[in-house]
């Protein structure tokens, strides 16, 4: 489908079906808003889903894997034929997502959006053919517009597919030996905050190599002027394959009105991106959980997001997305399968006080 | 068994297998620390079940429900009838408990610790027969002392009943019209700490309201003087049957070496008592959220305890133990199941910089 196509179709949230939810959540064997956030989770669940009892059965997480040219800056601590052992660890079921995707019964697709090294076929697997790795974006483009398009494009078929397979909600997870400094790019270009502020240790940098990893941040935009109105040209210029493909599991997910629960700082520059591209998204999207990462903060106040989770994770791979969908779950199931007041024969509080129950 | 056997039995957590799930965490295929506090928490949990490759299979939940003569002060909301109306609609499945649970394939037990209205038999129900409700702890004690540890006794053998039956992790929830107060005047007791700070809104009382039950833990406490050093004369004196087979299960959950989730304000002032009881308790209590009930974080500070969820919830039935079931088998999984760098051939960072994976 043309992207601009996919955007046009992102439907907002269902109004009324979103009131019927409020009703239904008063009338349910409970104080109201005893439930807290799971009541106010399950009332946009109605909305994206157009129904006042939604429900979460199929769960798929996308996780996109991709290089970047930046690392021959010296910004990560990990050698880059990581991201490629890492994205097979995946598939082979001994990574932290691959753990708790099969406890938690969720689809993993892993997704090549340009790897520098390629993997063998797998069932789960998808691999893109872009590119082999991004350029290094401190010295021009990381990647040309044709590419950045593309891989949106690539997500957004992703995401299309997972919601055909069944998925209620998508996830999406990153892997990619130095895409905290791509993402940190992303946030600064697209939010005019300063690089030193959305630039984090990653996995526990020192000060001074994470003063360096701010200066690479620095030069990338200053070489190459990405313009904040246009987030192809921001994800071009400094962007990463796998962050582009995120971008568009999140336009693809809210086009086929399915709840994507992002993950953590590179998901989240990610949406960001897709935010920037059609802002109606947010209406789909859930927060999953607040990483460590400096810069994740400024992302989710961005996107007007409150993470579900604070378990000061900083893994990636979609592990926060995974641990917020037994939540959703949770409040999908409360709103839609709990009795009544009538029904189970409870005795509300007399009308004058609508207060709760002790 | 009798109690002073049962505290005398709480062994420590294994220090050995703590350290053995730390050194195991370090070689797994993730950047040291990554997983935040589920690392942290399966550490513990290997130390609770003293084995470096903790498991949650079995998952049980105990509400108790018990009636409260305080409500004759007008404390409530809702009428006592409530209380079994609503133990009844945990046993035929349409409570929020009951739906969780359900879920989350947990196992539901509902303990009848004496509430005002009996029900009729079910395979889930345990029934106490100690009391029909406490008396009003206004104009006296809230029951004997036989029936402060004939409670907390019974609430041992549910836990270890539980464990027997295949339960790794045993949560605890509560239902009692009136048991925000007693647990409040209990909190007070043990923690000095005065009825207007401990005491909340329950679900959302008017200030004149809220102001007026803070003085009726004033006055429980002014006529009953229980004694801060002796939990089961606290108990005794402003307790409630059901809070005294809380304090019983996660004794009888320690005994075990089962990990014990105590859910809000009510399980956790039961946990006080157990906690004072027998410190060591607190080696296998997790504490599953953080209830907007006032008095949660001043018990939660008490007993040094975290919690994991922060999701605005205050509605008890053990509502806020089920959710972070799905944390700790994400944590026992993780530790357990995931592949080592050896194992899975991924390159770890070179050993002059182990500070993470970007």
């Amino acid at each position: 489908m043309d992207l601009r196509e996919t955007i046009a179709g992102i439907a907002p949230a269902d109004a009324e079906a979103m009131r019927a939810a409020e009703a239904r959540q008063a009338s349910l064997t409970k104080p109201p808003g005893s439930l807290g956030r799971l009541e106010e989770l399950s009332v946009r669940l109605a909305g994206m889903q157009g129904t006042a009892r939604p429900v979460i059965r199929g769960k798929t997480i996308i996780v996109a894997a991709g290089d970047h040219g930046v690392v021959a800056q010296g910004v990560t601590a990990y050698p880059q034929e990581v991201t490629a052992q890492m994205a097979l660890n995946f598939l082979s079921g001994g990574a932290a997502i691959s753990v708790l995707a099969r406890q938690a019964e969720i689809e993993l697709v892993i997704v090549d959006a340009g790897m520098a090294t390629a993997l063998p076929e797998h069932s789960a697997l998808r691999v893109l053919g872009i590119g082999r790795g991004t350029a290094d974006m401190t010295v021009g483009p990381a990647m040309t517009r044709g590419q950045a398009e593309a891989c949106v494009s690539a997500g957004v078929e992703f995401a299309l597919e997972a919601a055909e397979r069944g998925a209620d909600v998508i996830g999406t997870g990153d892997m990619g030996i130095g895409n905290t400094t791509a993402s940190s790019a992303i946030v600064a270009a697209l939010t005019g905050r300063p690089p030193d502020e959305t630039t984090g240790r990653g996995t526990g940098r020192s000060d001074t190599e994470l003063a360096a990893k701010a200066a690479v941040v620095e030069r990338a935009l200053a070489v190459n002027r990405p313009d904040a109105g246009d987030p192809l040209d921001v994800l071009s210029k400094v962007g990463g394959f796998e962050i582009g493909v995120l971008a568009g599991v999140v336009l693809g997910g809210a086009y086929a009105r399915r709840a994507v629960i992002i993950d953590g700082f590179i998901s989240g520059a990610a949406a960001l991106i897709a935010h920037r591209l059609c802002p109606r998204v947010c209406e789909y999207l859930i927060a999953g959980h607040l990483s460590t990462e400096a810069g994740h903060r400024i992302v989710l106040e961005a996107l007007g997001l409150r993470p579900l989770l604070e378990l000061d994770m900083r893994l990636g791979e979609g592990t926060g997305a995974a641990l917020a969908m037994g939540v959703l779950e949770a409040a999908a199931a409360a709103l839609s399968d709990m009795a009544t007041f009538m029904e189970a024969g409870v005795s509300d509080r007399p009308a004058v006080e609508k207060g709760g129950m002790d």
